[in-house]
């Protein structure tokens, strides 16, 4: 299955010259960005995107959900070889997140256009819709879009149906956004880490095994509120310290499980909170995410074994309520091999690792075949104005993912 | 040392009767009591508490900290037994917390009164200034008050010169107030319990050990915020598992050494306190409670102890900080026996205890011999209208400090 190198590479000036200008839209005071879905600058963003993708030699179309979906034409074959993210950001956001992965796959085409290259598959770069908060243009591909508009209403009370009209989509034809399986042979997305792991590693291209599922719960512990002074140790049902074993056994079952599985308690609060009253009553939230959906189960039952030895022996009561489930996306093995092929052929260090941080591939992949590739985020910081990966790095995972794509395109046309 | 009781006895009608009548100063609609110091309510139920006083034959005077002092004289003595305690509230109290104190204590001469006694040693019924909040009446009697008036403002802002005005005190002699340990033998105070110990072990009178003295620390826990999907369980310094092993920590070490100390985290709070982020910074207070000064500053190093070594596990940083420090005050060994020899002889079922609420007695006991006797608070409840303290247990209460004082009066004059 080895295939030699093309002889192309990325134009590394190029490609950090668009991520630096597509960063002048919404920019920050310190060197971040602000360009939330559906707000002017994102609509100034999707028009420079469009006219860069029509200059690398791309047709442009936008779908029912908005998403920005340029063609590549192939010579032999129909079903798309896809790469894209998207350019939307969160209200205070770098310049990398989501935005990497739309202006490599452009690059990706400009040096075939300049090299005068067709593949036999058509090359797809999407800029998929809002997905930071609704995920709604990759769930429109995926054919997951809820019925109900309003689900999609947006933080500030317009609705959907306005915004997808703003950005040249429209609501009442979503369903003709779904992809089938034959139109798309592979997604490849390219994406900065926001994670510590390459970093701390030192490490070039992380090949992801595979977007994490995801479970949160709404705990809440009740035991009996009482004078601090007054009750005895041994007469109290103190909340807090019921609520204090059971966010220490979450990191515990995280931690003593094998595997690679994170386990959250973020957030915490105390009822009635006060200096000299035993603590009534505590609500807090768990985030567990892992790869492995039967994993994610296992996980689930320990918790709730541990929790309910830990009520017992504390003389508390408590509720654990699921408030999201999001199922878990594998990467396509002959993706991810090629992705580790051609990082080591490039010279580039490389580990496998899953994506912790939900991503546009993880609902293309419930569909077609996909893979990503990640680059390091300095310090592992995103969703910041601190978010940064060098010029070096972002060219590293654009040639690894201009050299993917020539690959899978040989090995999806035997 | 065994001395024969006096064939008196409490009226348990009229006691409680009077109970009840001051009950209605401030009534709530569920057998409650709201009667914050100062206030209108508190100025009435100082009216009718001291028309009784007249009417039970004793002399009453206001002492520039506003505390009410009646004397009913004695015979060949000039420092005085004294008992006594508040009638001032918290926003929602019961009946009791108090109350009792004052109204047995006016009770115990109303029966010497009517069978013509005088002892040897003149009788004081006290009732103090403000013990819910500031503590100024007893304090200012222990010539413990801060010189800053400031420091006594009133919640809603007034200032504490006019708030001792209407009550006939002086800010501006309120040292004056301060007592000469030759002016009192001896203070014992009655109390409802406000915990559930009594009740637990299904005793009648608690001789109380001593008034615990009290810690508050603040505490700040430093972490590092990050994504919690991507940043691996391995890489975290999570502030809130380090926070929850210190809660832990502050009460395995009040359960587990000799003694019975308290210690509560009763506040915490997280920052960002968002779901999906590891916590970055965690505040919490402790409250830390024994009769034994040693003992607690024992507690208090080994808290610290295992805080750095939970800091150094977790990779995170604390601070500690002191805001508040009591010493505790011990009950005379002598009155405590003779509460004891008491509840014997009138046949009441006793247990010692220390009192780990703060009271009146505590600063008296700073400068003359102090007791308390305890009744049991049903549920433990107290600060709460559900306190409930019955006729029964509240006369077997006051005929423990009637013959605590026949006893008191010849063991001082010996």
């Amino acid at each position: 299955m080895t295939v030699a190198l093309y002889p192309l590479t990325i134009n590394s000036d190029r490609l950090n010259r668009s991520i630096l200008q597509l960063a002048e839209i919404g920019k920050l005071p310190n060197s971040g960005v602000s360009r939330v879905a559906f707000s002017t600058e994102d609509l100034l963003a999707r028009q420079l995107v469009q006219s860069w993708m029509l200059e690398a030699g791309m047709t442009v179309r936008i779908d029912a959900a908005g998403n920005i979906i340029a063609r590549y034409a192939g010579k032999n074959r129909s079903a798309a070889l896809a790469t894209g993210s998207h350019i939307d950001t969160v209200p205070v956001a770098g310049r990398y997140d989501g935005c990497l992965g739309v202006l490599a796959g452009i690059e990706v085409v400009r040096v075939l256009n300049e090299n005068h290259i067709r593949l036999d598959h058509p090359i797809e770069v999407i800029v998929f819709t809002d997905e930071e908060r609704s995920v709604l243009g990759c769930k429109a591909m995926a054919g997951e879009v809820k019925e109900d508009p309003s689900y999609y209403g947006r933080l500030d009370g317009t609705a959907i149906q306005p915004c997808l009209e703003k950005i040249g989509g429209d609501w009442s034809k979503i369903a003709t956004a779904r992809r089938d399986p034959s139109e798309m042979a592979a997604f490849v997305e390219l994406h900065v880490e926001q994670g510590g792991v390459l970093e701390h590693l030192d490490l070039q291209i992380g090949v992801v095994t595979g977007v994490v599922g995801q479970y949160r719960f709404a705990v809440k512990v009740v035991g009996c509120p009482n004078h601090a002074g007054t009750t005895p140790m041994k007469m109290r049902k103190d909340a807090l310290v019921a609520a204090a074993q059971m966010v220490l056994a979450v990191n515990r079952i995280a931690l003593e499980n094998p595997g690679e599985q994170v386990a959250t308690v973020g957030y915490l609060s105390v009822v009635p909170n006060s200096t000299n009253t035993v603590p009534g009553e505590v609500d807090f939230r768990i985030d567990l995410r892992d790869l492995s959906q039967e994993n994610l189960e296992f996980l689930v039952s320990e918790i709730k074994q541990e929790f309910e030895a830990i009520a017992n022996a504390t003389g508390t009561d408590f509720t654990l309520r699921e408030t999201l489930h999001v199922m878990p996306t594998l990467s396509a093995p002959h993706i991810m091999e090629t992705i580790a092929q051609v990082s080591q052929e490039l010279g580039l260090s490389y580990t496998h690792l899953p994506s912790r941080a939900g991503h546009d591939a993880q609902e293309i992949g419930r569909f077609t075949d996909m893979g990503m590739i990640f680059v390091p985020s300095r310090n592992g910081i995103s969703h910041s104005e601190e978010e940064y990966t060098s010029p070096e790095q972002c060219t590293q995972g654009a040639n690894v993912l201009l050299q993917t794509f020539l690959k899978l395109d040989q090995l999806y046309f035997v």
